[in-house]
């Protein structure tokens, strides 16, 4: 008997098994505090338990140990991390910081797979090409597929089988937000150089090398949009096309000592340059003949103009205005999303306490909650007062402000984790929460200053508080 | 030198190669107006355009069939599909109300590797269990890992890594959204059965047994609030436990006739059944021995009770009240997120027109413009400026409403591919935007009713769209 003649609610009542019914209404109301106690170890990777991974010597980096430490990444296996709670929740804003550029610019987003078959690989030549840096594996049929490190050959292959793009759709700028896979000779740095790695990759499609040229630079331009918002400092040198090829290339460099790029920058003029994209040795500018200084960084971005190098094999091509087909001009564009978490971690931190790029911070707001057995227990409800008033207040908060409630530790001991963890705004329940009206201790992490408020007044403060 | 001795503001200006100054605020700000013209395939994949793996036999279910040619999804490999935009904005609203229902009962969002060492898998005996479904690789160490279907090793692992969890802690709730792999030997139906699919997996620890149940529950009851969100009759059946093992299971099925599963229901009381879960082939109902019914279901989720299967060959386990260790029990917890898609758009639809849950519409508005040539064509603006007016005036409407500028195409072949699509509202500037004040046409596709209203009206019937 088919199922389609009961009518639904009928066929609900009749046969569910438990079957529990609800408010069937999309709900945005109040959602329960978010305890500090209830996480899953924010705080509970200390130094002295550190496991395996965490306490070898390949430990060479800040950001990895302080990652590490403060419980955002666990090792799985080499070059492949378990992140973990406020490592997603910075990495959801990230990619909502890139989503929101990408668009901006008229890009469509979209999510390939990651097993991609040999043969197409194998039309690029680069099946051959990529060697011991691509993971290969065979389906039970004796299909082989490698797991994509990247997808030019997926992109254009998918943009080829239109077959029917008119001029007026370019530019097409496709892109996506995965993760991706190279089994890299020497993983190490935690996030900065994985074997699994989430990375934003864009493809763009045009009508001529002028029109690419112009995207080339639309999308060089919403990188530095993205660096800025995030206020890291970077220096977009000339770069080597390498395995991906192209006639054009740019890296986004974060300078950091632990950096693996050594960049070459002329003091006089505005050039810069990847040393391996350098012919030799140069000591001079090859632009004003200054001198070349070398610098470390982080390539976190890395941008390509193609040509037709993928289009051409491929036959991605486009309709012009008298209906002929064209070869289309391609660009591709990529972001290391978890690279960019690490690499800011890196660069902003001290060497005890995590700073995060302020869009970025996984909680904006933590509310360290009066001692147990302190004289100002008797008002500690203020607190919770405090998160309940300030989500209901400031609604862009709302799933932003943690408390912590571990009232058996001194308020110094949890203020040393508020800082370990880089939440930018602390709010303290301490001895003035005694007075009338009640004054808060408020430390702003990014600044280091403190000021003492009321709650009208902490609603203030964190009134144009943004977030990502 | 070291780079770090430059204050970096001056670093860019002395350095950096066409670097580009924007403002540094991050813009909210009206974006452009999303035309129909610049989409990349909504509506390119027409029946006479299909290609390859489009029009062969296996396109054996309407889902799969509508998704194509909508241009929703483009084959890629077997069983791995490009996941187009549209596909790709409609999965990112499930998984914000699947967040919001995880999060709501402490779920914390964690994101594990997909590798995962053969090792780890030969302690729980799976690495042979799975045979050919397993996707299995070597890395160039000729170290041995599979891409994760699943993750209950992986999770166990992590948490019996912590070593400190406190009974305070519990119920520990950890889930993930992330791509999972399956070497099915039959993919088929599309997006229902893939080799590589988006699921959300649930990993749930508690102090007891009977704690555990209060889990199991909590979670079922998440579930259920997450389907009648969607407006999606289900049927919670026993089910077996299979290659995940443990002491309960339950699966949530969509009925319908393309479903794989099939489920055994009593009439007369609650006893609901996948066949698998039954001793023989029974008639009648176990509990009441009333006489069964047989259905067809979509499986898309499945909840299990555990017990101490991985918690206890892994380590897991939590202090208690006398600081004893103590192994945990766990539940796991899935939900096919890309299944639930195309099952949902496998019921909800026609044969001709998809159908979306309200909620999960990749877009809510589409409005037409007038035609090129017609008279309406000198108030072309009008639907522009109700672009425009339906943005400022209704937030939540922010990047949810398209316009379709193709004014070469007649209204009515618009409408055709508007209902094609499933917009929730489409609004037309037909005849009646040229009558003082202007009149639009608003056809709600999923009660079939049309209406006429004014600028203003429009912006009242709108108001209350519910957005993911």
């Amino acid at each position: 008997m088919a199922i389609h003649s009961y009518p639904g609610r009928l066929f609900n009542r009749l046969f569910c098994d438990f079957l529990h019914l609800h408010s069937s209404h999309y709900h945005h109301g109040r959602s329960k505090r978010l305890l500090i106690s209830r996480f899953f170890q924010p705080m509970n990777l200390r130094d002295d338990r550190m496991t395996g991974a965490g306490r070898s010597s390949e430990l060479s980096c800040k950001s990895q140990r302080l990652m590490l430490q403060a419980g955002l990444i666990q090792p799985a296996n080499t070059g492949c991390f378990h992140y973990l709670p406020f490592t997603v929740r910075a990495m959801e804003k990230l990619v909502r910081v890139i989503d929101e550029e990408m668009q901006s610019i008229g890009g469509q987003k979209v999510d390939m797979p990651s097993l991609t078959s040999a043969s197409l690989w194998k039309i690029s030549e680069r099946w051959d090409l990529l060697g011991k840096e691509l993971f290969r594996l065979k389906d039970r049929h004796n299909v082989e597929y490698c797991l994509s490190p990247t997808h030019e050959e997926a992109v254009t292959e998918l943009v080829a089988m239109q077959g029917n793009l008119s001029y007026k759709q370019l530019p097409l700028m496709l892109y996506q937000v995965t993760r991706k896979f190279r089994d890299e000779p020497k993983p190490r740095f935690g996030l900065l150089r994985g074997r699994e790695f989430y990375m934003k990759d864009m493809y763009t499609f045009d009508v001529s090398e002028k029109a690419a040229m112009e995207t080339y630079n639309l999308v060089s331009d919403a990188y530095t949009r993205i660096f800025e918002q995030l206020g890291l400092e970077f220096v977009k040198v000339q770069a080597d096309t390498g395995s991906i090829g192209g006639k054009m290339s740019h890296e986004f460099q974060l300078p950091a000592e632990i950096g693996e790029d050594r960049l070459l920058m002329c003091s006089d003029c505005h050039f810069a340059a990847n040393v391996e994209a350098m012919m030799g040795a140069e000591t001079n500018c090859p632009q004003c003949h200054g001198k070349l200084r070398e610098s470390k960084g982080i390539e976190v971005g890395h941008t390509f103009y193609l040509g037709t190098k993928y289009s051409r094999i491929l036959g991605a091509s486009y309709s012009n205005t008298e209906n002929k087909p064209i070869v289309a001009e391609m660009g591709c564009f990529g972001l290391g999303v978890t690279r960019i978490l690490a690499a800011s971690i890196e660069i902003l931190s001290t060497e005890d306490n995590i700073r995060w790029p302020g869009l970025l911070a996984p909680y904006q707001v933590c509310i360290i909650s009066p001692k147990k057995g302190s004289k100002e227990e008797l008002v500690t409800e203020l607190a919770a007062t405090l998160y309940d008033t300030l989500i209901d207040a400031l609604p862009q908060l709302h799933g932003e402000v943690v408390l912590d409630d571990r009232s058996h530790l001194t308020i110094g001991k949890r203020l040393k984790d508020a800082n370990h963890l880089g939440y930018p705004y602390v709010v303290i329940a301490g001895k003035r929460v005694l007075e009338n009206p009640p004054v808060f201790e408020v430390s702003c992490q990014n600044n280091g200053k403190t000021v003492f408020l009321t709650q009208e007044g902490v609603l203030d403060f964190l009134r144009n508080v943004k977030v990502a």
